[in-house]
C-alpha cells in the first residue's frame, strides 16, 4: 500500500496512491490524516488497503491525477523523529578525515540522535537557507514509520512494528556541526527541518528487496542534474530498523506515528558514490589532503529516488532547491 | 487562564481550570485538544479567556470539581520538546565535580538538547523504571509553549510567541548519560519521557512574577515528603525564555505547540537546596569526596510546585513515584 498527505491545514488530507504512482483517491473518510491512520493502524490499514486494491484496479471512483509537488511529507509534523548512523562506514570516515578513531562500540550499539519534527519540507518543497557558510548539504536515507511500540521491546519484537517506509532528505548545516558537538548535548540548530518523500509504503511493497529488515536496492542521489550516488542501501547497513527501533524504545514507550532514520546510506565500495556532499568531501580530503566539493548553494537542486527492479519509482522523487531566507517573513 | 487536559485518548481532553485550581469545565467545544487550542491560538484564546473568567465568577455551568490525577500533561504527546540549560551555575557545578571547565560561550550560547515528545507522563502517574542501576533522577525545571515562531526570530520577537507555562519533572537516567554523551550525539535514551504539570497557565497568572521573561519565584521540590530544594526560578537564571525560543528559532521555523524548558532552576545561594539528585551529589562531590545521596528507588516519590506570594499553587503539584517495570507489556 501507498499514502501520502495533500498539502492541506497542518497535518495535509490522507490519500491513497496507486502503485505507480499515477493515480489517487482521497482517504479522509477512512482516517483524515496519516497519523490518525497510525494512531489505529490495526482497524484501519486494511481499510484502508482495500481502497489501494480497488485504486489499482482502476475500480475507484473519485481517482485523480498524483502530483508529488501537491504533497506534504507523509506526515507533515510528527511526534518523534529519531534518526541512526546504521551505515558505520560513513560514520568512520567522517572520523578518519579528521584524524579520530571509531570506538569499538559504534559496531554494536547504534548511534542515534532525537531530531525535530514539529514541521517537515514537503518532498519537492525548496530548503530555506538563511547563510550560506553555515554549510548546507543533504543526507540520503531511508526511514521506517512505527506504530506503538512497548519499552524494553527487543529488535524481534520491534520488527512487527515497522509499518510504512519512506526516504528523507536529512538536511544538515554542516559548519554549525563542530561547535554544537563540541558542547556535548548534540544536534539542534545543525539539523533544519528534513523532508520526506511523496509517499510512504508499507514493507510488502518492496517485495523481496525487504529482507532482514533492510531494503537492499541503490538510493539513487542527483545534484544539480548530476548522478552523485547510488549505494545500495541493504549493503553495509551494521543496524536494520528492527534493532534501530529497539534501541529507542529502550527506556520508553515509542508511540505510533514515530519515525526512525538509517541515517546516510553509505556502501564501502567507493564506485558506488556518496549520498552527502560531507562524505564527498572526507574522501578528498582523505586523498587530496583538502575538500574540493562545495556545500550547497542558493539555486543547488538535489534530488533523491529509488526504482525497484523493474525500474519503478517507488516512493516518488525528493527534489529541493536550496534558496536564500531574508528574516522572519514566515 | 489556567488549562489541562483530563486524560483521554491520545491527545486529552480540553479544560478549562479555575484560578484557585478547585474547580473545572469542559473546553472540547471550543478545541478538543490543547494542541487544536495553540495551533489557532490568537482566535480561540479569547473564547477559552471568556469561559476562564465565567468560571472563576462562578458563572459557568456544568463545571466540577478539579482533580490533577484524572489529568495527562497538559500537552500529552507534542510535536516538539527542546530543553535548554539556562542555569549555567548549574551547569558549572556538575563540570566542578569532574574537574572540567565550563567554557566561556556556556555564558553566552544556550546549551539545549532536544527531547522526546511523542508521550509524556501524566502529572501524577508513575515512572516506570526498568532497572534502579539506571541512576534515575528527577529534574525540576520551568517550561514555556509557543505558537508559531519563524525562523530567525530575535529574542524580542521571540517573547510574544510565549503563550503558557508549565512545571517539568525532566527524568533523567544519570548512568546512562556518560555512555551517551561520549557518542557524541547527546542525549537519547538518558532521558525518557517527562511529565508536566497538571495545569499550563497564560504568562499573565503570574503577575509580577514573570519579568523579564522569567519567573520569579521559588520551585519548590520535596523527596519522599522532604524538603529538597526550593531555588528561585528568576535568579541565576542566564538565558531567559525569549532568548531560549530565539535559541530554538535560528535556522528553523517553530512549529505551535513546542515546549522549551529552562533545565534544572538552581541557584548560587545553596541555602536554597537543589532541583536534581545530581546537583546535590555534585556538591557532596565537592566537598567529601564522594556522593552520598543515592538516585531514585523503585517507590520513591518526588513531588514539585509552586506557590505564589500569597501561598496559593500556580500549576498544580506533579507527584511521581518510581516503580518497577518488567518488560515488555504495554
Amino acid at each position: 500500500m501507498k499514502l501520502a498527505s495533500l498539502k492541506h491545514q497542518r497535518d495535509g488530507k490522507l490519500i491513497v496512491v496507486s502503485r505507480d504512482l499515477t493515480r489517487a483517491v482521497d482517504a479522509t473518510d477512512i482516517a483524515p490524516t496519516l497519523q490518525a491512520a497510525l494512531d489505529n493502524w490495526s482497524s484501519l490499514s486494511p481499510v484502508l488497503e482495500k481502497r489501494y486494491l480497488s485504486l489499482n484496479d482502476n475500480q475507484c471512483e473519485g481517482s485523480f491525477a498524483f502530483d508529488p509537488s501537491a504533497c506534504a511529507s507523509p506526515l507533515p509534523r510528527a511526534y518523534q523523529w529519531a534518526d541512526g548512523s546504521a551505515y558505520v562506514n560513513h560514520v568512520e570516515l567522517v572520523r578518519k578525515a579528521r584524524g579520530a578513531e571509531v570506538p569499538a562500540t559504534f559496531w554494536t550499539d547504534p548511534l542515534m540522535y532525537q531530531g525535530m519534527s514539529d514541521g517537515f519540507l514537503g518532498p519537492q518543497e525548496d530548503i530555506p537557507l538563511c547563510d550560506e557558510a553555515w554549510g548546507c548539504d543533504f543526507e540520503a536515507e531511508i526511514a521506517v514509520i512505527t506504530d506503538d511500540v512497548p519499552m524494553a521491546s527487543t529488535a524481534a519484537d520491534s520488527a512487527d512494528h515497522i509499518k510504512l517506509l519512506m526516504l528523507v532528505n536529512d538536511v544538515s548545516l554542516r559548519n554549525l556541526i563542530p561547535g554544537e558537538l563540541a558542547k556535548g548535548f548534540g544536534f539542534f540548530q545543525s539539523k533544519p527541518a528534513s523532508a520526506f518523500s511523496p509517499v510512504a509504503v508499507t514493507p510488502d511493497e518492496l517485495g523481496d528487496a525487504w529482507e532482514d529488515n533492510k531494503v537492499h536496492l541503490p538510493l539513487e542521489v542527483h545534484l544539480n542534474h548530476t548522478q552523485f550516488g547510488a549505494p545500495n542501501a541493504g549493503v553495509d547497513m551494521t543496524f536494520d530498523f528492527s534493532q534501530l527501533v529497539a534501541h529507542v524504545a529502550k527506556s520508553r514507550h515509542v508511540s505510533a506515528g514515530t519515525i526512525v532514520g538509517s541515517g546516510t546510506v553509505s556502501n564501502v565500495d567507493r564506485s558506488k558514490g556518496s549520498c552527502c556532499l560531507a562524505e564527498r568531501r572526507m574522501l578528498e580530503i582523505i586523498e587530496h589532503g583538502e575538500a574540493k566539493t562545495p556545500f550547497m548553494k542558493h539555486g543547488d537542486q538535489v534530488d533523491i529516488e529509488m526504482h525497484d527492479a523493474d525500474g519503478h519509482s517507488i516512493f516518488g522523487k525528493i527534489s529541493q532547491t536550496v534558496v536564500p531566507y531574508s528574516g522572519n517573513k514566515a
